[in-house]
């Protein structure tokens, strides 16, 4: 009789957990906006399924981050909401930790390319940041972050990688399941892994059978690399609109988050993606981000057998730019 | 001792009252969308009060339309039902009425300028309707809509002027106030007045102390005239982006009940509705079509004293051409 034996890991502890999903749901009653799930006979017709958006681009700040950023910061020690927190961030990150940071009365510096679009520099700036501008190809804005931490005594709060954001961004899948009832597919943007890691840890508690796939635009397609080859894979710079997923990679804590809980990664180009954004406009009368719809282009272009299915996208954003955007039409 | 006396009209009863809606609202439960009630601390601020937006651009075929003509074939006679029904419009009230024939099974008959844009045509088509083009200048599109119901025995379904249409929109506002709590003041697009007067109607019922005001595109500002002389004033195709608002004149049914129950009619102009859209495109991520954004712009613009107040507002449409829009950018 033969047998074999393979040397299998030792199970590791999950990084973040339902429990804490659920206490950031608590955190964030009356905080944030639960953001309706809009359903759409067009868009059931098109995909032979039945599908419900959760539409974050509805949310405070325009997108899911002020979820993880408004969790985070009332999760501080008291003497560290005192001292402050510094981000770095040209998106909508920045604007969320900025408004959390002005409703919690925690300052908050934000470390800001110098070319960043102004009205995004006056947008954190009106929430009461302070802006600290960097140059690009200079010193990274992750070192800076990290210097100025040290020098204030500030924590880090970064936009992905950082166990409370996590467990924010996972509030908005809790909430579509809870709103929608059970879901088959749920398609999720993914950049660092923020929003997909938390999405999945709700999914997996009460979604159980549902499968999470996340979406990533082409150019930048570390995290599907990672998730196939369950290693770290990184890129730099990568070129797409989809400017909140230009990330690098995913991070120590939600990689094996993704790893342990997402069932596929898929990727869509920089076309598919204005192409469901401007059906979502049209058809659906939502202003997408890029970004934000990754999850939508995922579904609509077929990435997933999902014929018959329930299916969960979580709209994440919609801070578009008309002017950058028209030139596309 | 001085006495006057005043030779006072005898009362009449209104054509259209709130046990007409309670009614629209049970046909249209699960037949049309209950749309979200969206609010924004941005609105909020810029307007010193609280604002709630019934988002009816995101209802089925895209505007408010659906309820009254789902609401008007769903009440017609059974033989009735079975001749069909005839609809002239170029926008939302076609479709409206052909989606709601194609659910209800009864045939529909639109009638269509000759140089409507294809993709109407198409939406309307789409839904099964029978389209009979009609040529600009020459016989009216009203007298070519009497004759085909005279010719095959079919009951025309005007846009506004027809009590279960003026039900049917008046359970939008009824939700809006159900949702979002008693009101101080509710801002409608009037174009014949058929949401506006619906409207009026939910908010005696519902929240008797509101004031009521109706928002017209300034080039076609009749029924403002019409309101303030008590005398139906019409214009003829004023130029205006507001397509939907372009309407002759208020109705038979619609005038008294605007007279009865509006407390104020004001205008926008369409560079203000531009403004109003771009705002809840950008701040809202919402589309809203210009007729839909009357409502908002009337708000934004200063139009009632509103600090301090809670403010209803209807958003009515999002079928916006981003094509034409984007040239206003």
């Amino acid at each position: 009789m033969l047998t074999t034996s393979t040397a299998r890991p030792v199970p590791q502890p999950l990084p973040v957990t339902y429990d804490d999903v659920a206490a950031a749901a608590r955190t964030l009653t009356d905080r944030c906006h639960r953001t309706p799930v809009v359903t759409s006979r067009l868009v059931d017709e098109r995909c032979g399924a039945r599908v419900f958006f959760k539409c974050e681009n509805l949310q405070r700040c325009g997108a899911f981050k002020f979820r993880g950023a408004y969790n985070a910061l009332t999760r501080l020690p008291a003497g560290q909401k005192q001292r402050g927190v510094v981000a770095y961030s040209s998106g909508n990150h920045a604007q969320a930790v900025a408004h959390a940071g002005q409703l919690l009365r925690i300052p908050v510096l934000i470390v800001i390319p110098r070319d960043a679009p102004p009205v995004k520099v006056e947008a954190a700036r009106g929430y009461g940041a302070e802006i600290v501008f960097y140059e690009r190809g200079g010193e990274s804005r992750e070192a800076i972050a990290e210097r100025l931490a040290h020098e204030r005594g500030l924590a880090v709060i970064s936009s992905y990688d950082h166990p409370h954001i996590v467990a924010g961004q996972g509030t908005a899948a809790k909430e579509l399941i809870e709103d929608a009832g059970p879901l088959d597919f749920l398609f999720v943007p993914c950049g660092g892994g923020g929003l997909l890691s938390g999405s999945a840890i709700a999914a997996r508690a009460l979604a159980p059978s549902s499968r999470v796939v996340g979406v990533e635009p082409a150019a930048g397609d570390d995290a599907a690399r990672s998730f196939r080859s369950r290693t770290l894979h990184t890129v730099v710079n990568p070129d797409t609109i989809a400017d909140g997923a230009r990330t690098s990679s995913l991070g120590k804590i939600t990689f094996p988050l993704v790893l342990e809980l997402v069932s596929d990664m898929v990727t869509v180009t920089d076309r598919e993606l204005l192409s469901a954004m401007f059906y979502l406009w049209e058809r659906l009368k939502l202003v997408v981000e890029p970004t934000g719809a990754l999850g939508a282009a995922g579904l609509f272009e077929g990435k997933a057998a999902v014929r018959g299915a329930r299916i969960g996208v979580i709209l994440s954003g919609g801070n578009a730019d008309f002017r950058q955007l028209a030139r596309f039409l």
